[in-house]
């Protein structure tokens, strides 16, 4: 149960740090933190918890992770489901709370919060094609990432470090194309409170290419693998 | 009294080093930092001063901080208020030399300093509701960080560095919402330079959010919390 | 050959994480991560390939990384070739994902990619001797952090960080003159894909100018190194 | 002479990363780099520079650092004069290939290169007197970094990372006041170079501001200092 209340408390932090600096920062007037600041804020999401809470839960706070570490031998069956479900719980429960903040600003507009979408709803107008390819091929090198740097041989205690900033430099290069999911909680989370009509139509590629891409790590990474140290 | 001299002179860089930057350079034509650049500053402050200090005081820098820690179990009682005084004398001088400087520049205008504020005096118009969720989720995820980063079974040595990662990352979020303050000194130092009306009598709320996040991060991370090792 | 999987990979990582970040989000309007959110993406890909592959095949990515380790005595001739080819392939691999993403926004033009040039072809006007000294120089000095922090009295498990961060300065110093190689196989992935007449003839220099940087990095190391310990 | 060749290139690399980002990269149009990625640029020279040559010499690469080191009894007194020999060479040689860089660029003006500066000649006009108190106490507070996170007890490995993104926050907060100097090496080598009438007769305040800062923090540090391990 501790391990559930941490991943909702992680993955809360992820959706609320990541996507609240989207909303609330990123276009500010002059001052305004970019692209730049919200990749650096979703990594850094990740890269703080995995030192909080790395100890207690594993801190996955995305189901396309637990997925990839489950395919690839890392995290057993049995806790899936739980954990997906306090991932996705967690998620909503931030986006509860940035819905919270923002409506204090008068006039504001959700608008779109921060979904994500492709075609004629990625921000910079890519297509479906693109935005699956672009979801499959960062979520297979994330978890790329993740199941290297967490291998018993890789430097001990680098890896929150390394897998955070893996998150920012997937937000690099893809918030123009989808505003980069690479995580279903994530994506839900703004979809459901998005004042639009499109981001919960659009949400099944959120969920399908993060996983494909996961999966497919999780195969290539065990061929890939040293074997385990001791 | 190494303590205290450590937490004054850590407290004093973080407001010269996080307001500094700010005030200074924030807003420079063309080439200025952003938020983007006042929240790694103020991220920095921290990091620094965990390595250099982090060993004589614990680094805490903040009242906030040290009464969260004292409600988790891992702070003496009879220390907290010796260091809250130390903090905003710290963050008081620091602010002084800001000041220092601020005024050889001629037809510097002070004006709000980098002091804190909520409704009309939030940055981007924010309601006081929404600076007080804020400030106070801000420092619950900011304690719990501090918590977890610091427990015994986290990775040896990166807990400077996700700490102050975290305070940078509240700063991407939340600078447009309230300034950004989670640390009473901070807000302290500010407000009695400030050449406002309005900062001294909104300075309440970064006293009492900040600990009210802070003491329920305390009582949380004491159940969430895995055994010590050893 | 794992070994070889791994170098194709990363590779591929590199020049997706680097170029891509490059040609999708550098210069979006407003929001966009200009040459500062370039040069942290291929110094990441660095770094987040350093804690997930490095202890399979040593992460270099880089034809010019291999000739300098294996100049400075750190990697055998006998794997020289492979790693080089391997690296080539994977660049190409990346370029090529990076293309099929582009392809899928409507009225999108290659242009240049993200093609090293000189002369008329430097993003900021540079000459083929400024393009020359540049790229013999940050190579050289890109050889040094790498073998002097992967050396054997250098502090455990830092150096896929002050690698990766080395490739960061770099690029925060040169973009302006060459667009910044200092390897090979991102400048090869990138001409193919360029729609220009130009970054194919212009390609010899960025390999000359790394593997010269590389040699004499190599060379001069051997002489400045401490002995290994024990 | 082994660590004298290190400081020189460690040196060398400090003023062409650091100062050479400001030349070529800062103020590039739309996508340039400004006061933040030199700030980073700063410090990821001296990151990149303790993990490769930290063994070797020390990493000082500054005669500001040296003194303090010498004052806070880490340093031979009979190394400070060659190492501070050393760092000034590979300043000057640093401003040499960024000078020699900088003129294969049609129509390129050196101007006051990266000279640091008061007064008039302060980025955003500070006077003398805020010069003065801005670098006294960023080198303070730059020696205090450095004696608290090289101290036996301050976790293995991190002191570089800690020190590196000191001299990041250093500028973050000064670079609008004197252009950030707390090195005479690094100032001397860019008023050697610049073209114009002021950078020579104002280098005396970036000798003596830093070493009067840096012999402060040596002898503060001294008390504050816990007694060392083993």
């Amino acid at each position: 149960m501790k391990k559930l209340v941490a991943e909702f408390i992680g993955t809360l932090w992820l959706v609320l740090g990541g996507c609240g600096s989207a909303v609330l920062a990123a276009g500010y007037p002059e001052l305004g933190i970019g692209f730049m600041g919200v990749a650096l804020a979703f990594g850094l999401t990740v890269i703080t918890m995995a030192y909080a809470i790395g100890h207690i839960s594993g801190c996955h706070l995305n189901p396309a992770v637990s997925i990839g570490l489950w395919i690839g031998g890392r995290f057993d069956k049995k806790d899936l489901l739980p954990y997906i479900i306090a991932q996705v719980m967690g998620g909503i429960a931030g986006a509860a709370i940035l819905y919270a903040i923002v409506s204090g600003k008068e006039g504001f507009n959700i608008g779109s919060f921060a979904a994500n979408g492709y075609g004629e709803h990625s921000p910079d107008g890519y297509s479906m094609v693109s935005a699956l390819i672009t979801e499959v091929v960062m979520t297979f090198m994330f978890l790329i990432i993740i199941l290297g740097a967490t291998h018993s041989k890789a430097p001990k205690g680098m890896a929150g470090l390394a897998i955070g900033l893996g998150l920012t430099l997937i937000h690099l290069i893809s918030i123009p194309v989808t505003n980069t999911s690479v995580n279903p909680a994530r994506s839900t989370s703004q979809a459901l409170f998005a004042q639009t009509d499109w981001a919960i139509p659009q949400l099944w590629l959120f969920w399908i290419a993060p996983v494909v891409g996961a999966v497919l790590a999780g195969l290539i990474y065990k061929y890939l693998s040293p074997e385990e140290k001791g």
